[in-house]
């Protein structure tokens, strides 16, 4: 199997090496030739000859159109693809599989660090600091509070995991209302509304599809409690942030941790930098730089080990959803 | 048994009121006659007749010196008694408690969420939202990472224990180098020097005693590596607060989290508010509003129900050592 891994030419991530790929050979089931490049040109060289392409999105867009007459499978390292939307320029017959559960360990860590500091006021503790301001802001325990989670994937599953384990009582809303072991209930979209007036906390791990773009819009942040926190790890606009910023100007929700924007880099000047009650972070939550190259590695192997056992690939990428194919 | 349980009179703390011990009184194995105040004068009204007291070591401080002839035991709300010494006031044959456990949940807790934003770089993503600045600092998970954690009593035990379900690394140190079931390692003082080169996060959860005041000096800060961060939330003046902020400034080390200071409330214009990759909050990591006061006489009860079965009270205070007595 001819493989070649694209790392982006740009950027301060590290780049997928020799070194990685020898530490995950021993678990592929099937033989392989491996190629890496970083410029345009490495991947046009040998464009023609390879079967599998393990490539960032964006790196990707650059590339197309594709000119890879062999070509089966796109490993893609990210787990949400919607700027490689609409998927037109997808080869027949090759199939598209995202990057998700690279991000599930780290995400889901900062998803529970995101809970700590609205649990201890940290946004308006932190406010409070840079006014100098000693105000004795108390917080709580997580036991018992109500976490909603919006999407069941890699990353949502793991946060509910990580979050019921301090005793929190989380709800998840996924396509389907099948049960979570680490949710006492799951919901789908058109029971939202009846649970936002009852969640504490709500954290938002959604792909930006159709379905979810704008879900939790002006409306439904106003259905949540005064006192509710809301965390956002998954795409920035699958959120009203201008609703978000009123609502916590106006003192109707409690506070607020961001990863993701509508526009990212967040322009100078926006009124997200300097909201009360909110903290933001540049889309980083999901990233550990000292594991993802490996984790990313470890799921492409396990892909191409399930196809050659005539398995389904875990990793499958429903185009007309914008989501992992429904396992 | 003559109990007095005085509230605070000043403060926002809520008080403990007789719902509070109606859901404890179950518990109880002895006989009990409860009283509540909260002004010096309700004190007095019963100061001659009671036989155990519960305050608060601020509350407890006003009241000096007693004239209670019946008492037999003082159960005083916080942990850290250090406010109290030296103890001359404490009646011949009167046992002191202290409110060990009460806060052990919440503020494990409260050092996971200042792991995490150590492990997330929080504290400097915080200083570049201030700057308006986008800026791409990559965090990793706490998998594998070496926590010391000085202190093994109740706050540093169950922080313990949520480091390493979460795959930290966690050496420990208290008096005794006896094994504790979630550190790797246990050592004493005498080997904090050689442990601290190997330290990713260093969390103070320590008493003030004269073995533990001005421990973690200039001279120790400077052996964490470069990317070690600091967390405090036993009590100031075990930390030389000037020597971190010096490290931090000098980028000789990466952040800190700080709950507690050498003066509280910190002084205006004082350098701590300012110093960067330096979160601080304002002695609150300890406390829930919503638990604090049935824990505290859950705990209370327990230590009365050892008594009554001849069994030494947990909660008992060594005045000598300014910590609970060793058991």
């Amino acid at each position: 199997m001819r493989i070649h891994i694209q790392n982006d030419s740009t950027g301060d991530w590290p780049p997928i090496t020799p070194a990685h790929w020898d530490v995950v050979r021993p678990r592929l089931t099937v033989e392989s030739e491996v190629t890496f490049g970083s410029r345009p040109g490495d991947f046009r060289a040998v464009a023609r000859d390879i079967e599998v392409l393990l490539i960032s999105a964006s790196a990707l867009r650059d590339l197309l159109p594709l000119d890879t007459p062999l070509l089966k499978i796109i490993f893609c390292t990210w787990a949400g693809l919607e700027d490689l939307a609409p998927y037109e320029w997808l080869p027949p017959g090759t199939i598209l599989l995202n990057g998700s559960g690279v991000h599930a360990v780290k995400c889901s860590q900062y998803v529970l660090m995101a809970l700590l500091m609205l649990a201890n006021q940290l946004p308006a503790l932190v406010n409070a600091q840079q006014e100098q301001r000693w105000e004795r802001l108390y917080g709580m325990t997580l036991e018992g509070r109500r976490l909603t989670i919006l999407g069941l994937g890699a990353i949502g599953g793991a946060s509910a995991s990580l979050a019921r384990r301090l005793g929190m009582r989380v709800t998840g809303m996924r396509t389907t209302a099948r049960s979570h072991p680490d949710c006492e209930r799951v919901v789908t979209i058109d029971q939202l509304d009846s649970v936002l007036p009852e969640t504490d906390y709500l954290a938002l791990a959604l792909p930006l599809t159709k379905a979810t773009e704008n879900l939790v819009d002006r409306r439904r942040l106003a259905m949540l409690p005064r006192h509710a926190g809301v965390v956002n790890v998954g795409r920035g606009t699958v959120l009203d942030e201008e609703a978000l910023c009123d609502l916590l100007d106006a003192d109707r929700l409690a506070a607020a941790v961001l990863d993701v924007f509508h526009a990212e880099p967040v322009p100078s000047n926006h009124r997200l930098w300097t909201t009360r009650h909110l903290i933001m972070t540049p889309h980083v939550s999901a990233d550990d730089l000292q594991t993802n190259n490996a984790l990313t590695l470890r799921i492409f192997a396990d892909n191409l080990n399930a196809r050659a056992a005539g398995l389904p690939m875990p990793n499958a990428f429903d185009t007309s959803r914008g989501t992992r194919v429904r396992t």
